[in-house]
């Protein structure tokens, strides 16, 4: 069976890709983009790496990344806009796919969907909505990122990847607002490669 | 890493075994019993398909089961009584296991942890508590099991298992009591071989 899952280059979501490829499923990779930057090519590199298809997605002619930035600039802070635009997201490709797949974790606070709100994404889109990282915490899931892949991690600031934050930044930037004063400083990380038993699983 | 997966050897626990073994975790499946019924030998025969070593954990001499036993009686009904024991045995494990895993579902209402209860847990006894089936539907499961797994199906009279509920049901009906009028008739399950492919997997 096709699963689409929701591609950032990052560890979580290359883990929950492993996974479900280790389950059986024939897994896609899609990155979203919103066209302010080229930042998909991120995601490109590290699905090479882990020798899975990869598709962009251009969501540019929708309001949704201008909307989530508004959001965001109205609260000070980019939880709301980050949870909006991922449901957003997810009702879009809804449309396209069967099987849904996300690298969001259990110790996530954002974007994360309610039980109620998966079961009416689900009943709705007659979609399977699935986040196979959601029974692990972040003890778990370091250890799990140790045991298969080779990473890179700098400030958010130095490291461009191919999640929404990155293209949300440009956006403020351009805008003539500091990312810094919306989003707090944090380690980014991508995977540049797999260990090698790793490499033998998939 | 070694990984203590809750196993009564139906399909949700089978299911993430196998997940287990797959991210490389060193799985060692761990049967409850209370010294009611021997109904671990159902886990053993299928921990032996699945090909991952097995211990019977005996809690008979705790009064865990006569405990949720009451509860089940008092309440009527089976919920309460079922969450209380597993939380218990999570507690007991945790003083033996570092990494403790189970198969509790998405959609399932009990047994399962609250976010904070987890957080609990593995913070005062120093563990990880991994539940790899919490981001998935009963629709995705069914899948998953249909790709994996040979199973047995029965009415839940019918079909012994090795999980709680089996024990407390015999429990029930040495105290004269009638199983059915606690547990609602429903269909159990049991794996009883594997999918080709997935034998390569293991």
């Amino acid at each position: 069976m096709k699963a689409c899952v929701l591609f950032s280059g990052g560890k979580d979501s290359s883990l929950c890709a492993i996974i479900l490829k280790n389950l059986g499923y024939e897994v896609e990779l899609i990155t979203i983009n919103f066209g302010v930057l080229d930042s998909y090519k991120y995601a490109q590199e590290t699905a090479k790496i882990l020798n899975l298809p990869h598709k962009v997605v251009y969501l540019g002619d929708t309001p949704l990344l201008n909307n989530c930035k508004n959001i965001i600039l109205k609260d000070g802070f980019p939880s709301n806009g980050i949870q909006y635009l991922h449901k957003q997201v997810l009702e879009i490709l809804s449309d396209s796919y069967s099987v849904i797949a996300d690298g969001v974790r259990r110790d996530d606070r954002v974007p994360k969907l309610t039980h109620g709100e998966v079961q009416s994404l689900e009943m709705r889109k007659n979609i399977e909505y699935l986040s196979p990282l959601m029974g692990f915490g972040h003890k778990t899931i370091r250890h799990l990122i140790n045991e298969h892949f080779i990473i890179s991690e700098k400030e958010s600031e130095d490291l461009l990847k191919s999640d929404y934050e990155t293209e949300i930044r440009e956006l403020l930037r351009i805008e003539g607002k500091n990312p810094l004063d919306y989003f707090p400083k944090h380690i980014q990380s991508r995977v540049i490669g797999l260990k090698k038993h790793t490499i033998t699983h998939i």
